[in-house]
């Protein structure tokens, strides 16, 4: 079989002739992002064929001649023939490109919120025992003497084994003069020894922890020695061609393989996460010993393998809303196979795993009487109200738009991504700047909010989010019934093409904000508040580090109150997992959380439609509960003039 | 790939080009013996290819010109060419072919010591429940609304469940109004749910009992509901070709592959025959929630894949003695995959979970003060003296003669197997009594037994177990300082050979009962008692529904003591196997008679040679411990003057 080398990651692979470069970058687990799922429309899965020959399957057409000449082809496009390739990754899309690539979020949160030391205490632990040599006669096996050495430390508990943990012992107990460590989970009165180590290794103990969204993936390596997060990587949820959101894919289950197919997309996308991140840490996969997952119903239950139908339909009701604990092996995740995966508990069909992990980055339920807000941000957006004494969630479609889906230059929040754009009050020329200061690839949700708020404030679009066709802006351009905002020409895009958004792009965007608010709004009525009354709203998304929630209110994705009580907390889902793996602690609370919830089904609510319609302005309808943007656009368009 | 056709069992199978026959037949379940590991010495493996062209791989050397003729070959020495096959399994060597076919020992336990109806009480239990429908918004998922049904029958116990589980519940609950089946282990205060089934299927509830014997495994397939044995089945263990005895499979498991070679051996075996008794009774293998296998500790070693080494390494430790419940598919038995496989509890390197099975057959610890003796006649020897105060075990290596290895036409209890021997006082003529009363295939350890006392009681063997070359006798042959006794001629015989016992067989069965005879004389010294003293002796072994015991003492194999005294239990670590599959409360007998057990090691007994050494005599050197043996052959010579 041909071999195809990537480059500057330095991975090798052998495939049969004909497979698509995207398919052999994914088996080779070099990341290489493609939004459209394969379809040749997008254009980020642009590499550069640096020797060999290529065969075409859907035309070169979305690439320039100059990009051509190059050597730049679409990896989804471009298939291997019967001889060796070397191909090279852009720097913004290979290998070390995810957004997170060396960092944690952790200081979203506030301080007083994460777990502390003293509170490090997971799931699985590792202990260093000895274990006396065999004597003859006297009855005892190996696993006898094991048991006991277990037993003299932790009491008279059942210790229970695996098969493949009792295929180690009889070697292990005899490699370092019966000096061992194992790991074990403590499950009430039982231990499982889930892995039996020669010699005292119990500084290297690793976990992780997830966050599945229905359009990114994000996989946090966590040093459970020191409580530390070693690094968070994401990407697009390899689900993504069978469907843009939790609707589409329970339909997509119900076809033929559909279910299988839809379990190993997304078990393909974590399990190359974890191997990239464990790879990068020098950690080997079976020495991860424990998995926290948080997402919402619909992707645990994909990522299982259960039949999501009843999700859909009526009375709603999923297989399961808090899940045993499963082990890796029989959910199919590459860490140790006998360690234990916990799943956030969901709380019903609509609202996930993902908030209960979410509200852990919040005081909303921690003695506080006050009521404050909690918005998630995601192409499921879902949103918590509630102090000490209620949690009322509900759920709505926003659809991928923010996390870069369906926007014509969209894309998550990784490197090259626009994050932030300036627009020249006199002009209306843009001024972008992207995540890692390179030439821009696409825009990312931030960059989307900021991008429409300025437009907005400036004047360049309306209320309803059409251009002004008479006032003169470069940027600005119409061809007969279109118009779009070029954001960055081909010269200096890293793919060689235009970067717009046109009105089509600024309608989903639209969309998206209305469902949130609108639901956000709902939620207010049903407990008779305004916006004004609350404590604190706290607005997590998978946004990255950045977000600017002035210009969120701009257009009107988050209602327009003093700025001082709004948090951003990026990706509480992921943070809070991360919590949870490190503090049996944590999870007992998140456990009470999801007890406590109580569901309201927006679809069922009579006013919802109102809400949402009046919410399709930028930015809104009703301009006297938006105050403060009001002001501010007629300042900005006084001061233009 | 060409296609090989099995009569009359009309099972076809696909196999590439240069297959050998057995392996064809192994691969579509249809049993074939091959004592001799697929060599193309033992001959037994004999097939008729009715229609197609073989190639051969040996040479046809062992057949007839007239077998050859006919069309006959032998499976092991034949392969596929690149056209299809139609093959005709004789009678006696096929499907239906197990000596034990349809039928059970139990009567040849003595009725008190078996399970009452009133204490069958399998592991694994199936009980019916009417679930809830899903209501909306009560907040519960299926998997509640299962567990809180199961809960309101067996009390607040904790519920646990597997992911392939979890995979059916969906569908399982909407499929009959809420009416489903759930198969529950109870496990202290857990219940593990292994299947969920719609309906009502209380009634169709499955158990497997096997023995792992060295030679020999056998596999029974019990109605759990009714308590009842439903077939029986025996095949030569796959391991035969890695070895013949513990000791050279321990050896063989050092190199290379092979341990996973031993423990796919052993397993292929087990699944095949549990494959071909769940056919023959109509029961799917997934219906089947409950195994008990019994085995000498070596043969639980390599089934479970655990190195073996330390067994045969002095201090002589075992990974381990008692198994913990390991799950059907971390063994790799083809039946429900989360069924528990129970192992019966070893004692010691030597004496395995065959005897703590069979004990369970004899009332050695049950009650009773008077000592008696259970002798356990196998590759591996096994022997427990005692009474409700103490049990003493060891074991010996007897080699495989009895179950029909290493004697040149001997075969296993099976149908065709030659089981009795009358030999005409006068002339010396045989008459052979088979099996199923079929022509002869070959000669089982009864028909061993039988056959050398009555050659003893007339004078035609001596002591040592030569042939009297003076006395004329039509079916002595002697050919240069080789002698041998024809049992059937080519003319009558299955084989189509000559059926004969030589002088190296004679020895090779008088070393096996020497072995096993000294054993039990220095167990006797060890606790100071004459075999006389002992109130009961039980002999079990794989010899089928029949063993003259007057017989085995004729040839010094069994002590020669009042007649009354003995019992013969046949394959008793089967039986009791069975008793643990249908009983817990047998287990839990099972489980203490484990640990009231004394091991004793033969090979540091300083005694042992001499006794051994004393033995290698018909019946035995001193004649005095065979009193009534001697005024036998007395008396018959006398007879024959």
């Amino acid at each position: 079989m041909p071999k195809v080398e990537f480059q500057p990651v330095g991975v090798t692979i052998d495939v049969p002739p004909g497979t698509d470069l995207l398919t052999a970058a994914r088996r080779a687990g070099v990341a290489v992002d493609s939004p459209c799922g394969g379809k040749g429309t997008c254009g980020q899965c642009l590499v550069r064929v640096a020797s060999g020959q290529m065969n075409f399957v859907g035309g070169r057409g979305l690439l320039s001649e100059a990009l051509l000449a190059e050597g730049y082809v679409l990896a989804c496009q471009a298939t291997v023939r019967d001889e060796p390739l070397t191909i090279e990754i852009p720097q913004q899309v290979g290998y070390e490109g995810g957004k997170f690539a060396d960092g944690d979020e952790t200081f979203l949160v506030r301080h007083e919120l994460l777990p502390r030391e003293w509170q490090y205490d997971p799931l699985a632990v590792k202990w260093r025992l000895t274990v006396s040599a065999p004597q003859p006669e006297d009855g005892l096996g190996d696993l006898d003497r094991l048991t006991r050495a277990i037993q003299q430390e932790w009491g008279p508990m059942r210790v229970l084994y695996s098969l493949a943990v009792i295929h180690t012992v009889a070697n292990t107990l005899r490699a370092a003069d019966g000096v061992v460590t194992v790991t074990l989970i403590r499950d009430g009165e039982q231990l499982h020894a889930i892995r039996l180590e020669s010699g005292d290794t119990t500084m290297r103990h690793f976990g992780l922890a997830a966050d599945v969204g229905t359009t990114t993936v994000a996989v946090q390596l966590i040093d459970l020695v020191r409580g530390r997060v070693l690094a968070t990587r994401s990407e697009y949820n390899g689900q993504i061609p069978c469907g843009l959101d939790v609707i589409s894919r329970i339909n997509y289950a119900a076809r033929g393989d559909g279910l299988a197919e839809l379990r190993c997309g997304v078990l393909e996308t974590l399990n190359r996460l974890i191997a990239q991140l464990a790879a990068a840490h020098g950690v080997a996969a079976h020495e991860i010993s424990n998995a926290v997952i948080s997402g919402n119903t619909t992707m645990m239950h994909l990522m299982l393998g259960l039949n999501p139908e009843h999700i859909r339909l009526a009375p709603y009701t999923p297989t399961l809303l808090e899940a045993p604990y499963f082990s890796a092996a029989e959910v199919g995740l590459e860490i140790n196979p006998d360690s234990w995966v916990y799943l956030s508990p969901c709380v019903g069909s609509y609202v996930g795993g993902d908030i209960t992990a979410g509200l852990l980055c919040t005081d909303l339920a921690a003695g506080r009487e006050d009521i404050s807000l909690f918005i998630d941000i995601g192409t499921n957006g879902e949103i918590v109200l509630g102090n000490n004494e209620f949690l009322l969630a509900c759920a709505c479609s926003a659809g991928p738009a923010f996390e870069g889906g369906g926007i014509d230059c969209g894309m998550r929040a990784a490197l090259g991504a626009i994050e932030k754009v300036d627009v020249d009050p006199a002009t209306g020329a843009p001024r972008c700047y992207t995540i890692g200061n390179t030439r821009p690839r696409g825009i990312c949700g931030s960059g989307m909010i900021d991008l429409l708020a300025n437009l907005l404030l400036g004047g360049w679009i309306d209320s309803a989010g059409k251009f002004d066709r008479q006032r003169p802006c470069p940027a600005i351009r119409v061809e007969g019934k279109k118009a779009w905002y070029v954001l960055a020409e081909a010269s200096v895009s890293a793919t060689d093409k235009d970067l717009v958004i046109g009105e089509q792009d600024i309608e989903n965007i639209v969309r998206a904000k209305a469902a949130i608010y609108s639901a956000c709004a709902l939620m207010m009525e049903q407990i008779g508040m305004e916006f004004s009354d609350l404590a604190a709203v706290y607005i997590a998304g998978g946004f990255g580090r950045f977000l600017d929630l002035a210009k969120a209110t701009v257009i009107g994705l988050v209602p327009d109150i003093d700025p001082e009580k709004f948090q951003y907390i990026g990706n509480s889902s992921l943070m809070g997992s991360y919590m949870v793996a490190v503090s049996q602690d944590y999870r007992q609370r998140q456990y009470e959380l999801a007890r406590r919830m109580t569901y309201f089904d927006l679809s069922n609510a009579p006013g919802y439609m109102d809400h949402y319609t009046a919410a399709l302005f930028l930015p809104h309808t009703d301009e006297a509960s938006f105050p403060s943007v009001v002001a501010a656009m007629q300042a900005d368009r006084e001061g233009a003039r």
